[in-house]
């Protein structure tokens, strides 16, 4: 059995190289032109850990990109504590990921999300998913990105219409009867195996990195005029109202006393209501 | 005693004549140059009730402002009842209120919110009030409002400083350690005395509708800027972000089946996120 140390120790550090990746591969996007902005961050008791925050806006691609990630530890208030897997007695958690959001200047590139992270209760799992949020539909697109999901679960033995149907499931607005993008994959409470399942969430990274270079790619040169902009704008703002209304991540972040800029980091940069 | 069946047919016949009101005044600040549209909405079963829903856009002063009027019946689901006084045993409820927000387009010219209410459940109970949201800090207005407050509150044997406090707490963004605006009154389970709290409720509603022509018509000549829009469109972010994730009305709307499209009305036309 692997130590708990020795793995909290090495995905907090693979954490923290993919997040350098993920910046990296952005800024190339963005042809070295824009580059991000560090920005550190601690919980009130420094002890309990803290973030690295990535941010890049005004990109010629990226009107805003977040690559967060944080390492926290403490424990978690009671009336929160039934809602977390292994937590209910003490409370105590140990939690370690990496979080990105992009929003597009062009409207025709979709936003897209990717997540992964390695939580330590009482029990301690891996969670994560990746998922794409379009304002313009394109059949092709969304052929494509379910196919490179399928991919990388089928490689790594995972059940991949699971964790799909738990993605469409999960990014819904019951408010609105409507999902929030395309889907992707939504994965939870991976405890069996830690080597397979860090195997697993490795390659869910790098999946991200390939599947945003090729959809970018894709659609960088497309043209679009105000109406598309505008398009944006409202599905901007169901992103918002997802977020705010209904994200477990959001919860976690404000629960955990996480940092606000960083938990608020993927709210698009603006956002229309009619 | 009055008989509850008039109560509720009276508070309900009040809040139409008030919404009415209200529009013609909006209109008239206007110059009847835009009108409202009026749309109507029922619950799924259309026996629980409905609203009316008046919304300007794109108007000189108004650049977005919904008046809704409600009113609604049915039995709070389980998890709820708790939240609401009066229906713990079988959680029945019947609402009828009154609810403004106005995005104004001048950023000089703060947002307005009023609402009131009447509710009954195994209790009956009025709520209500009136803030203020500026996004240019302004003194004399901030006194000014809160004189107008102070004197319906004194007129009528109420608590205005209790209701003050009341709306500093409640209007607050504990994430961002900020007040949403100016503050302004708020109360509820107003139980005892239901005509006196009648009167109030109706004069909180004309003190709502002189303090937004006096607030209006001392800016709506004032020169405003690009800079003055973004302060507004940030000021704007957080409004959304007190919407979603704190408001009880929005929360109410929507544990209570309301029409998604009037709950979200006091959501601004646009907004920015750093």
């Amino acid at each position: 059995m692997i130590d708990i140390n020795f793995k909290k120790k090495i995905t907090d550090s693979w954490f923290s190289y993919l997040q350098a990746q993920i910046c990296k591969e952005f800024e190339t996007i963005e042809n070295n032109k824009k580059k991000f902005r560090k920005r550190l961050w601690f919980k009130k008791n420094k002890k309990e850990g803290g973030g690295v925050s990535f941010l890049l806006t005004g990109g010629k691609i990226f009107e805003k990109v977040g690559v967060n990630k944080s390492t926290v530890e403490g424990s978690f208030k009671k009336e929160f504590r039934s809602k977390v897997l292994g937590a209910e007695k003490n409370g105590r958690y140990w939690a370690s990921g990496i979080s990105v959001v992009a929003h597009m200047k062009n409207p025709k590139i979709p936003a897209l999300h990717f997540n992964t992270r390695f939580i330590s209760t009482s029990k301690e799992w891996f969670g994560g998913g990746i998922d794409i949020t379009p304002s313009h539909e394109d059949k092709k697109e969304k052929l494509l990105v379910h196919k490179m999901l399928e991919k990388v679960c089928k490689k790594n033995n995972k059940n991949y219409k699971k964790y799909k149907n738990w993605c469409d499931k999960y990014f819904y607005l019951p408010h609105r009867n409507e999902a929030r993008g395309i889907g992707g994959i939504f994965f939870d409470y991976e405890l069996k195996n830690w080597e397979k399942n860090f195997k697993f969430i490795r390659e869910v990274g790098f999946t991200f990195i390939d599947m945003s270079k090729i959809l970018i790619q894709k659609k960088r040169n497309l043209k679009w005029g105000k109406k598309d902009k505008e398009k944006q704008l409202y599905k901007r703002g169901r992103y918002i109202e997802f977020n705010l209304l209904h994200d477990r991540g959001t919860k976690f972040g404000l629960n955990t006393g996480g940092n606000i800029e960083s938990i608020f980091m993927s709210l698009p940069p603006d956002a229309k209501w009619k």
